[in-house]
């Protein structure tokens, strides 16, 4: 079996596709010398833009096709009439194992719901989870689910437990990650009955999960955990709103170095250093949201990305493929219902 | 009738009571000229500090009581126990009627369920939303329900727009302001069916409201609403993670001016533009929770705010009392109630 890892692109997906996605896939192949590509969509359109980057030629080959999921598809409509889209056919590349990961910047409703038909949920796990990296005064941590379930419960939340602190310790090398829950205090009786409920089996004794409890808003940034997790309403809020509170703040910045000569001057002198900060902050770095809790690797990347925030998405996906990702949430799946709430839950029935 | 307005202060309230309580009225009386003062609390602590200001000695009376509500008390075992306590005492003057606001540091779970018992419900509103500023880049936004409740219905949330319109409208003094539901997207069909079900209402003809739809996380700081309605536990968790990623993204600015002598010379140049800026965001200015559905004002500050912080929640609380907020209110909900329709069901989700 050859060691290479193929990756699949929806070439059609994201504002400025398929540029962006072939240049990206440029910037990946220098990353991963052991990477190749699959590019699916408009062949003449990502023909184009290939014959300017001659080292990536010989490492991929183009799908063509003409279909593709528009970005304001409904998930339902996409998963209907969309089976020959770019976006349907990368992930069902992955499905039939001709490639070991699949990216989009495509709708991400859409990219959803035919990940969910195509690849299949993993044993043991209810829904899906989107799960992200984001910069904390420690360095990086992780937060899931980002928006695909507004509505979850206790096992939902203990299942992304479980695929967060994976993801953490393949993708971020941490050897024995620290889970939190977000929630709106720190003493035990906080919260809702789900966040109260999953913290119950997190504390369990012989959970496999090194979990430090909950987690306020304040302390996502501070770095308290290297895992957050949350149901996909509150995660999907939290993470706009750092969002949003970030260019708030880099917005004031710019109007009080604009502000007068002498700030104009501070700023010349503290660019390089202000320059670093900036680009450690990148939303590109941080581009590339995980599809946790399928059965193969999906990616999805920031619809208005660039060429080197898609590249990072890539990046992701093979990273995840490098270090196993996928099998090793099998296995702590399988720890995690063996130690779990089986008296909690109604028997099987018997056939 | 006299026109001065009586402020009750829980004197005992906050990390650094009585002392910065005491203080923070000495600020409130050169601000607000028609406002007196009654401290509840250890006299001889009381008297020790206000016998250094002169200004607000003739303009406050003190009721002893000897006891408190701890930082830690259970809000049950406060309601239960409590009820010589400083911050009972200090809320039942505005039930009484010898007090027109009342504004505490204290334990917010027991001056929430104390504020309930006390100054009970307006009529139309099934429970309190806790209400606050915060800095966007328009100018100040209001924000609720930031913990008080963890789980709301449609209607609940119905409540807290009509609460937090005529707060901004008030004390932010907005002619007609605009109001968001906090959402995960923007299309009529996101969000769980409490939000839903409140879009609805809000929406529907006759509505008082001026009803902007939904509002991302991102779209908070940004200021696309003058009012941001959600839930108690998201809200929290929003407000909280805003506050930490301001701390995180200052304390990068620090290192990043620490980090080179071409950083620090420049950081002396611009630090004039820089210290307005701080100014601008400094979160004392944006101390002060109200208690809104209650018959009666209540301000919860902030327990380890200074002086200058509880200064400014008892300026909140003044600004309420001098544009009749709780008229206003009571005028919306009877308004609101008259129109909409709860029973109505609110359109499916997807995905």
């Amino acid at each position: 079996m050859s060691d290479r890892i193929i990756v699949a692109l929806d070439a059609m997906g994201g504002d400025k596709a398929p540029d962006m996605v072939v240049k990206g896939a440029g910037i990946a192949a220098q990353r991963f010398p052991q990477a190749d590509f699959i590019l699916f969509g408009v062949e003449s359109r990502i023909q184009s833009v290939l014959d300017k980057l001659p080292h990536l030629k010989g490492r991929c080959t183009i799908h063509h096709t003409d279909d593709f999921v528009t970005g304001d598809a409904k998930p339902s409509t996409a998963l209907r009439s969309g089976r020959n889209s770019s976006m349907r056919l990368t992930l069902d590349a992955v499905a039939a194992g001709r490639a070991q990961c699949a990216i989009s910047a495509g709708n991400t409703g859409a990219l959803m719901a035919m990940a969910k038909f195509s690849l299949k949920m993993l044993p043991g796990i209810d829904r899906p989870a989107i799960a992200s990296f984001y910069p904390t005064k420690r360095g990086e941590s992780v937060m899931l689910d980002l928006g695909a379930n507004v509505e979850c419960d206790a096992d939902n939340l203990v299942q992304f437990a479980v695929l967060g602190e994976v993801f953490a310790r393949t993708v971020l090398g941490l050897s024995h990650p620290s889970v939190g829950l977000l929630n709106v205090g720190s003493e035990e009786l906080k919260g809702n009955d789900a966040v109260r409920g999953a913290a119950m089996r997190l504390r369990a004794p012989g959970s496999p999960i090194n979990f430090s409890g909950y987690v306020e808003g304040d302390q996502i940034g501070a770095g308290k955990v290297d895992v957050v997790v949350t149901d996909g309403f509150t995660g999907n809020i939290a993470i706009k709103t750092a969002e949003g509170t970030a260019k708030l703040f880099g917005d004031f910045m710019r109007a009080a170095f604009n502000n007068s000569i002498m700030a104009k001057i501070g700023y010349m002198f503290a660019r390089s250093s202000l320059n670093k900060l900036r680009e450690r902050l990148d939303v590109r770095r941080y581009n590339g949201a995980v599809f946790l809790g399928l059965d193969g690797i999906a990616v999805k990347s920031h619809g208005g990305t660039d060429e080197l925030g898609f590249a990072s998405a890539i990046g992701v996906g093979i990273d995840m493929v490098i270090n196993g990702c996928l099998e090793k949430i099998r296995d702590d799946i399988a720890h995690m219902s063996a130690i779990g709430d089986s008296s909690e839950k109604p028997p099987q029935a018997v056939l």
